[in-house]
């Protein structure tokens, strides 16, 4: 006998098209989702130290849940009628779009056997605490087997999903959708040496910037207050979102009603909690501006974290740290901290936070030095994935490539290899799309300052709606519809290029240092 | 073909009894219902106000679920298996008491028609809104059309779940497991009379209890500082649970790891914070301390809502606004408070805090008249479902009734009868609990003041580990492994009883007012 609630579905069903059951279903999931993605938020922001144990719970049984609903043969059946129906439709129809980004999905998630799926997930869970002790103890050794267990299960996934030129492709795809290792390594060969020349020129300049004004006294309750001020003024809307307190800055997102960021605080470092606050602004305006009738459907979300990552660096650097803006904020940033700001003019602070120097870690770097530290770890990632890596030497590696790049040595694996949480949680191919942000950014930059020619003026009297809308035209409105390398050329008109970035940068730092 | 998630679930459920795939099955609900719970506590706590719609939908998706697993044909014949497996154990054991409470429930959730569900869902969501537009506009009018049609939908789903006495009696199960609407009845029938009696001696006393006191100037943020200390102080454990911030106070629990409660602040009154502060923490406290092998399974609850509502009011009450309590705390609160509280006699605060004065607002009322509020309901809401009310005339019943029991008489309908949002959430039968739970908090007194004899001495020393760990070891181990009215026997020895409670409050009261 069926139960009454599903004799009432059977007797539903049958007047839907495959396609409206299909978004039925991804609805569900996507509540699924939206309901995990608020324990998270909680687990970060909230929860008592006691609960850790009982929300992995009850994470791991939302996940299990959501991964079986995604990847039943029913869905499976349901995504080949809605293709079929959708098959004559405009590549660019929502209807299309759903259905081609759900398939891919499936077909990804489906491919890889649901034991390696549960040793991922059981291996990464010990292995982070091993990196937590390991980094603790600045000892490499003890969590080398775990990495090496680590790379073998994320290569036999790769394997799994399958790939046409490299493996690293297979995992850089749930993230950079579409985009090919060869591709990477040709925009980063090309960008690498600039770097390394600006970073050398900025040395060889003479030139020192002093950033001791952003390490003075900033009261934590005053920083609140400013970083609730600066995100309500560029735009993140409060309505529809709030911003909390956590160990590391995050957005997250429940709906396109409902997007959570966070800032942290040190009372001795000002220029932390506001930087941070715009960066994160920056993706949750990003999840603020999709279109309402994406809602519970997958086309609510960034087109690629490379695109995620445009956002939230535009906001942060080409606004936040930019003159105008500053020329805007600091003012503010000064009646709130007279004792601090008030012996510091704009030029001092603008300087300040845009002071350019090689650093150790990824997390602290500026505008410049940040992309080396990426493009390190996205070579010794593609290596070990390759299985071209002696694991023994990788702390090597490491420290070699940071002399190479920055100049630096690291004084400890804590401060070199162990000190990013990625590869513990077994997150390869994610690294790229961090200077893939930076690029799409200053790409978006350059369109947007040819096409709303007072932009500073605009910045340094506080107008952002011009801005925002643009962006909200050109980039939120699409979702995921589109992979990464299609959106980017639909809105330039050109696929990604590394040259509105390098000379972003030229001509920012150039000026700051004096050079070139 | 069989997805591989379910090839790998096949190839083990076989090896497992019907209990233990139960377990798990039912782990899946819990961990579903703690998540739900998290979404909950947001939407009160922190949720931004433009998300509403979009939490609904979430929530909505969630209990859909929950409802689906539960309700199942695989669950039904799971727990029929399961059944025959424990026969043989022994009543009081987990097994068997885990299988006897999931039984119950799905007995009693498969009886009502989804469509009945489906029709109660949506007309008390409809419903909430009028009720709010009501009490705002004093308009009972506007509101009955709506109080009818709930009505109607709990009378059916009342004779959907059957019952052998009276109607009231389906509708009350789920909140108070086993109790019968007669039972009840004999309970209130002995007490209402000398509630009525009390307050009128109290009237009649010619004593005048100033209270102005407690709503002098009371800083927020220390009043903040005050009710976390207290709720820690009490044996709140902030390792497994936190304290927020919300409109209405409440408690909620996602685990016996992760308990949160919630109080409010008005700057003119301190003992709503403080006094709900210990209410909320005395629910709390009864949810951490759930047998930790209760995890994840429907034993970990409280035996009923009268069960959980006597913690709440022992904490809140017998403990909270005690002599001894006073005589330990007040200090703390004169140092917190030097200006409003530095002319202020133990004496004169103990007074205040337990002021008798008849008023309209249930929520407001003292401990002697806030039995006379629920008897009112209690009343009203078994003729209502009995059909033997005429909804025109249900303001005129109200009011009469509370002039018969407190001797007033509501100035608008407002603050008559529809103050409470219950029955615009088709809540009925829910009323009673709260003052079953005064009955309940008053013969576990009688009991603990028997067996720790020093009681109050260690209350005015600020000990109350002794009384925590008795509460723990005779109800909190128990879960809701048995049905209340067992649970008091197994407890007291005896059945419940109102001679406690009346003993305690002309104890209390008489002491106070002068009376008898």
């Amino acid at each position: 006998m069926l139960s009454p609630r599903r004799r009432w579905q059977v007797g539903k069903l049958p007047l839907m098209s495959a396609l409206e059951r299909l978004k039925e279903r991804t609805r569900e999931i996507s509540h699924l989702g939206s309901a995990a993605a608020v324990l998270g938020w909680d687990q970060q922001c909230y929860m008592p130290p006691g609960a850790a144990a009982a929300r992995a719970d009850h994470l791991a049984t939302m996940s299990k849940l959501i991964h079986e609903k995604f990847t039943s043969d029913e869905m499976g059946k349901l995504i080949e009628e809605a293709a079929r129906e959708t098959e004559g439709m405009p590549f660019e129809s929502d209807d299309a779009s759903l259905v081609r980004v759900i398939k891919k999905d499936f077909e990804r998630e489906t491919k890889v056997p649901t034991e390696l799926v549960a040793e991922e997930t059981k291996t990464t869970a010990l292995a982070h605490e091993e990196w937590v002790a390991a980094r603790k103890a600045n000892n490499y050794k003890h969590f080398q087997p775990w990495l090496e267990k680590i790379v073998d299960i994320e290569r036999r996934i790769a394997e799994a999903r399958g790939y046409k030129d490299q493996i690293y492709d297979a995992l850089m795809d749930p993230f950079e959708p579409g985009m090919k290792t060869s591709e990477v390594e040709a925009i980063f060969d090309a960008i690498r040496p600039e770097l390394v020349q600006i970073v050398k020129d900025i040395k060889d300049s003479g030139v020192e910037v002093d950033s001791s004004i952003l390490h003075r006294k900033y009261a934590i309750d005053k920083q609140r207050e400013i970083t609730n001020d600066v995100a309500s003024r560029i735009g993140f809307d409060f309505k529809t979102g709030r911003q909390d307190e956590a160990a590391h800055p995050f957005c997250t997102s429940f709906a396109t009603s409902d997007v959570r960021i966070t800032t942290r605080f040190d009372e001795n470092f000002l220029s932390g909690s506001v930087f941070a606050t715009m960066h994160e602004a920056g993706h949750a305006m990003y999840e603020q501006g999709f279109p309402e009738h994406f809602e519970g459907t997958p086309l609510r979300g960034g087109a690629s974290l490379g695109f995620h990552e445009s956002q939230s660096r535009m906001w942060e650097n080409q606004v936040g740290r930019s003159r105008p803006f500053i020329e805007y904020y600091f003012p503010v940033l000064q009646e709130k901290f007279p004792e601090s700001l008030g012996d510091v003019s704009v030029d001092q602070f603008y300087r300040a936070a845009n002071k350019v120097e090689p650093s150790l870690i990824r997390v602290e770097a500026d505008e410049v030095t940040y992309g080396l530290h990426i493009m390190l770890r996205f070579e010794l990632e593609k290596e070990m994935i390759a299985g071209r890596v002696d694991f023994n030497t990788l702390p090597e590696l490491w420290n070699s490539k940071m002399e190479e790049y920055l100049g630096i040595t690291p004084d400890s694996d804590a401060n070199g290899v162990l000190q990013d949480v990625h590869w513990s949680s077994g997150i390869i191919g994610y690294f790229p799309t961090y200077q893939l942000g930076n690029l799409i950014s200053a790409q978006l930059w350059e369109m947007i300052r040819g096409e709303i020619t007072d932009l500073d003026d605009q910045i340094r009297r506080g107008e952002f709606s011009n801005l925002l809308a643009w962006l909200r035209k050109h980039v939120h409105a699409h979702g995921c519809k589109f992979e990464p390398a299609d959106l980017i050329q639909r809105i330039t008109g050109k696929p990604l290029d590394s040259k509105p970035y390098l000379t972003y940068l030229r001509s920012k730092f150039g000026t700051i240092y004096g050079i070139k």
